[in-house]
């Protein structure tokens, strides 16, 4: 995920998730497993919001793959 | 797998997966072992379904090795 | 977070967090757990204090997420 | 293994471990050693044959070091 | 630690401590922390001279961290 | 070590090791340890001889550092 193109599948999926305030769990290279929404994306991270609202600033380059979670 | 351009073996195998529906293994630099399809590919990311029909996006820089899983 | 753009919600994100001296957790790839408040942001590095004004300089792609702490 | 020039000397030497079906020990940063032969590379990958013939596309941003196995 | 210009605070920064022969701790991707001063940077490489002066030639990609030691 | 500049101090050391058949060793991000002499350099690569005179192609993203090892 190091390139940022509005018109890339994976782009626009994201893009989904965040217009579907979809539950997503998010697997980064550390082993960490983060869950939330994701609030917005940008060309270095991607930001997800925890269950109690908390912004996570996640670069991109530490995801290894985004799911939904339900 | 960090290019995209669609002449190359490496993205032509891959499509190929796609269009045969093949199980597949994907190894990924967390050691997580991914089973599944391949549904798309793009600059940036491969979309894994799982045996569910659940969509995976995984990045290509997490992306340790491919094979078929049969 | 590979590109240093000052337009980047990411990076005004983080201009932020600098100006109100937020108190973040920032988690590595190494799974270290660095806390303080960013000092400065650069193209490479961002520079946290820790708790005894000590400058840690930690490379922008060692890094998986960075959040607030309180 | 980022970059893909075909008068480098590591592609040369890739390319005759190809052309000589040699044996080789391929080492990734998962830690996994993959055992085979190389069938071809590109620009992001190397297509490892292991014993059984079954190819395996390797990330060229995966692979630790390649060695010849006998 | 991925761009070398020599305007950036980053980089000024490891200059002062070459100037000062600062003792520093360098935290790395693999978990190593080494001790010891910075002798020069430069695009690819920082080069450290550990207690006994010999020099350890780190890639600037495996650094997770600088920071002073005393 | 993602550039290759021929007048890069760090290339120009590693040059120096090679004319010198230098003894040294070279961690890796999978926190393996080679030990042998380098036997030559391209953009993508180091080439280590163990004590056997085997060759071992080292990706140079996989290098975390290099020291001599008497």
């Amino acid at each position: 995920m190091s390139e940022f193109e509005t018109g890339l599948p994976s782009v626009r999926l994201i893009q989904n998730y965040i217009k579907d305030k979809q539950q997503i769990e998010l697997k980064l290279v550390t082993n960490d497993l983060l869950v939330g929404k994701i609030f917005w994306q940008d060309n270095n991270c991607i930001c997800v919001l925890d269950d109690s609202e908390k912004q996570i600033l996640v670069s991109r380059q530490a995801i290894a793959y985004i799911k939904t979670s339900d």
